[in-house]
Formats: C-alpha cells, sequence, structure tokens
C-alpha cells in the first residue's frame, strides 16, 4: 500500500452540509486518541502526517497535499465524487463506505416509492379536498415486477426485502454476477427483456462511463406503458431532458428522484412544478455519523497496521 | 354441523360496491358446475335449497330465510358485520376469510404508512412549492418501535414482513398466544408497558365488546409524545372524538385510518380536512375475487362432504 503510516498520523475529515465537526466527533468517540482534523485546516508539517481521508465532496487538489496518504475514505457508498478529482494520487487505495444502517435506509426509501405508487397514494391525498371517494379498483401486487440495475451491496439487500414483502424484482448487471438466492441477469440483451417485462424500475448503478445517460428515452421504450422509474444512484444516470417527455407520452406513469445531475435541485428546474415526479434532496441512503463511524475505525486501524479495509474499489472498473 | 346439505344446493352471494355479480362470476370459474345466485334474489322453494352464505354486509334477516344453512362465509378478515344480524341463525358456523392475498396488501399498505411517517414524505411533498429543500436531519429506523394489537393471521404477517425490513415490532393479544418467532406480550399490563416504548400503534384487533373503543386518550397518554397511529382494524376500535385532541396536544403526531365509525366517511367528519390525519376508503386489504374465490371453493366442498372450513370463529369471544 505504498509509503509506511507516518509517526503521529492524522484522520483529514471533510464533508459537506453540517461540515467536518460533526463527524470528526462521531469518530472519536467511536475511536478515542485519534488525531482527526478538518481537511482543509491541516497545513504546514501537519499535511505529511495525514495517512487517511475521510471526506465526501473534497475539492479537487486537496488529495494531493497528504504525502503519505494510505486510503481515501468515502463518506457514502458512490466514489465519483473522488474519482473526479484529477489531481487525485491514483496509486492510493479508494474505499466506499459499506454500513449496513445504509443499506436499511435504502430499502425503506424505494419500498416507500414503489408501494406509494403501487396503492396511489397521491391519488388518496387528492380526494380528501374532495372529501368525497370514489370507487377505485383493488391493488394486485402478483402485477408487480420491479427490475432493479445494479446489484451491489443496496441492490441484494433492496432484492431481499422486496422478496420478504411478496413483491417480484430481478436484479441486472453489466457483467455476470451471481449473488445467492437472488433473481439476476446480465448483459445488455437481458436488459432489453427484462426492461418488456418491468413495470417499475430502480437505479442501483455505480456512476461510470458505461452507465451514464443510461436513464433516457431508448431504455424508457422498452418498458411497458404506465411504469415508474426510481432513480437512487447518481444524476448522471438520467437524461434530465428525456423523463417529461416519457411521462407526457404515457410511458411513464412518475419517477421519483432522490438525485440530481446538479445538487440541490436549481430552483429554476423544471421537475419541481411536476406533480408525476417525487424527488428528495439525496437523503435515501443518508449516511449515519454513528454508525459509519464504526466502518471507518476499523478500516484505519487495517490501514495502520497493514490489513485490507472493507469497500476497496476496483480502481480499472471505477466502482 | 346441523342439518345435511340439501340436495342441489345453492350459494347466495351478497356484496357492497360493485354487488354481487363479479362474485358470482369469480366463484364460478373456480369452481365450474356451483349454483351461485345475489342472496336477496332467491325466494320460494328455493330458499331451502341454500347451504352457504358468501357475504359482506348482508342486510339483517336474510340469512333467516335460509333454513338450511350450513356456513356463513364472510367476505373479509372480519365478521362483525354477520354477528351484528339480530336474526342470524346462531347455530350456523361463521368463517371468516383467511387468504394470503389479503395478509399481503394489508402489510403493504402499513409498510407503506410508516416509512410516508417515518421518512416523512409530506414534508419533502411540501417543499416543492418552495423550490427549495432546507438542511434535514437523518431519518433512523433504529428509534422505530411498532406495537401491533392483534395477533391473527394479519398481525403475525406484519410482524415478520417488519423484521425482514429491520424495523422492531412487538405484537399484543388480549389472551396468551404465542406465535413463533414474533416478539409479542399479552394482557392489559403488558399493553400499558409497551406502549411507553412504542412510537407506532398498528390496530389489526378484531372488533368485539373488548376492543371497541381501545384507539382513545386512555391509550394514547401512554405513548411517547408524538407517537404514530395506524387503526387498520375497524372504524370502532377508534373513539373518534378523541384523535384531533391527540394530535393538537402533540401526544400523536398523525394518524393513518382506513376504517371509520361510518362507512363511507361522512362528508361533513372532521378528519377530511386534517392534514395530519391520512385516510383511505377501507382499501388496506381488499378482497380480491380471484383469489378469495379458491378459499370460498374450498370451504364449500368441504362443508358438502363433511370437513371443517378454514377460518372458522370462535363464536364464544367472537372472532
Amino acid at each position: 500500500m505504498g509509503a509506511a503510516t507516518p509517526e503521529n498520523p492524522i484522520v483529514a475529515v471533510h464533508s459537506t452540509g453540517d461540515g467536518p465537526s460533526a463527524w470528526v466527533a462521531a469518530l472519536k468517540e467511536e475511536m478515542p486518541g485519534v488525531d482527526a482534523r478538518p481537511a482543509l485546516e491541516i497545513a504546514g508539517d501537519d499535511l505529511a502526517r495525514v495517512d487517511v481521508s475521510i471526506s465526501w465532496r473534497l475539492p479537487h487538489g486537496v488529495l494531493a497535499r497528504f504525502p503519505n496518504l494510505q486510503l481515501v475514505q468515502s463518506i457514502g457508498a458512490g466514489v465519483d465524487h473522488i474519482l473526479e478529482d484529477p489531481d487525485r494520487p491514483g496509486h492510493v487505495p479508494i474505499a466506499r463506505l459499506i454500513d449496513p444502517f445504509m443499506a436499511t435506509s435504502m430499502t425503506h426509501h424505494i419500498v416507500m416509492q414503489i408501494l406509494r405508487w403501487h396503492r396511489q397514494a397521491d391519488k388518496f391525498e387528492g380526494y380528501k379536498t374532495e372529501h368525497h371517494w370514489p370507487m377505485s379498483e383493488a391493488f394486485d401486487h402478483r402485477h408487480l415486477h420491479v427490475a432493479i440495475l445494479g446489484l451491489g451491496t443496496l441492490g441484494e439487500h433492496l432484492s431481499r426485502a422486496l422478496t420478504a414483502l411478496e413483491i417480484r424484482s430481478t436484479g441486472w448487471t453489466r457483467s455476470p454476477r451471481a449473488v445467492g438466492g437472488v433473481a439476476s441477469v446480465s448483459g445488455p440483451a437481458a436488459l432489453d427483456d427484462l426492461l418488456t417485462r418491468s413495470n417499475v424500475v430502480v437505479c442501483l448503478l455505480p456512476l461510470t462511463t458505461q452507465t451514464e445517460g443510461i436513464l433516457g428515452s431508448d431504455l424508457f421504450a422498452k418498458l411497458p406503458k404506465g411504469a415508474f422509474l426510481v432513480n437512487v444512484g447518481r444524476g448522471g444516470h438520467l437524461v434530465e431532458e428525456d423523463l417529461i417527455p416519457a411521462l407526457d407520452s404515457g410511458r411513464l406513469s412518475a419517477a421519483a428522484l432522490d438525485v440530481f445531475r446538479q445538487e440541490p435541485l436549481p430552483s429554476d428546474h423544471p421537475f419541481w412544478d411536476d406533480e408525476r415526479i417525487y424527488i428528495t434532496p439525496h437523503i435515501a441512503a443518508e449516511v449515519n455519523p454513528s454508525t459509519a463511524s464504526i466502518v471507518f475505525a476499523e478500516n484505519i486501524r487495517r490501514i495502520r497496521t497493514g490489513g485490507t479495509p472493507t469497500g476497496l474499489v476496483d480502481l480499472g472498473r471505477g466502482y
């Protein structure tokens, strides 16, 4: 793993939103004695003492200031925000966050969206203003079939939860990947076939050059009319310009988006005012400092004792 | 089981809503050759040929017209609509409908309501009009604890689904009833204790003189502040006058009601205009004619061959 751990090593912490202080505190709670500091405040001789970066959307160029860096730990399941840094030291391993808490939260978000769509929660809310319920058809969950694009930790977790809820699903991966007890297919031809028989599509793919823009007119055209799209991958998976036309044509009946090309979603974006689009601010699997710090502390210990951290990214594939 | 099956027996069918014709058709589909007719159209000598009544809210007095009745089959999990008939022949066994399809639908409804509340779906919908998301706290499902009042087929099904979704729950029954693999307690003292540590209460009890009005001020006062109430039992379980005061005081933060003292809910009822109350028109576990008819056909065969139907009600307990 390159150079040895420096003496008196420092963990450089960065996050957006509330800033790094909550993360520093949570990490110290889990790993008493750790020297963890906000990444942007580290300077001078201390730069050489940083062996681990724990970050979410660290400004580009900051990683390159740490000559003895041993591990770049993402605060999140995705690592695209790290790979996009052109000055990133390419030899330093990157770890995604694999936290069972986040998988559960992600599954809850997706299950909620699927059930809201299937059981027409919005329609019934709308009837409240009329003080009257028209006759409505019964919900038949046997008609649901969920295509799960991406069968990593999150996709597998979702698949098992849907099975427990008696909702059929099939996972899809670009390259073959067997996951015990989970129905799955792989490759482009199998995707086309899967889409024709799926009325719900959930995107949990990593963002790579191969998956960017995968949710666009071509994919929508293969779905049965009135399908439901859930994007909880990355904003870059969706061709945003293609969504409203697909809704207007009836190809899609609704979409639930937790991620956007630009976050937070610009205030003049057309998604805000479209009733068919549920939008949430990247909260499907928010990281929980108290549970994530357990994972971070373990990875710091491993990297400092010559072990292998969990969640290491294959730098060749990019996820 | 009383008198023998009459020759050329007739199944008398009744339902509200769309009327009995869909049910007659579904039953014939499942049981070719069955003589099934709308209950209110049977007259004269044919009355003595009726051995099975399959009904939802049959007008009082109709059952008493059938001198050779062998089984009263409810179209639904509840039988209170049958027990309320003062002219019901008391010796004729009553069967509730136990249909796996309905248990799944009920579980989906409850899971959707719990997740919508937990993940503040309404709040995020509200932000759409503002074109702006304020910072929000992460959802922590480890804080959820669901009290399931009633551990019949539906309560047990729900409990297992919540476990699969990593949401803690505890079932409660009036009298001790062990259900394998399901955390449960019983009796009045255990209920008081359970309520103090539950932020979600789901009512799946049968409606009896002991359970009528159980969801009232006394019960709400034992819950932690801000709890969420889901009533999918019967309207009579809830003291409707107590609900809005409990919401106003903050004892409850929201409620999801699928059943009401009077159904459909009268248009001047205050629940229509209260944003904290989600209301649905008794659709949590709508009966599906195609799946329910499988159960009905089997029970007709059993009663006509001296067997025991599924779902028989203990007439002493009333459920």
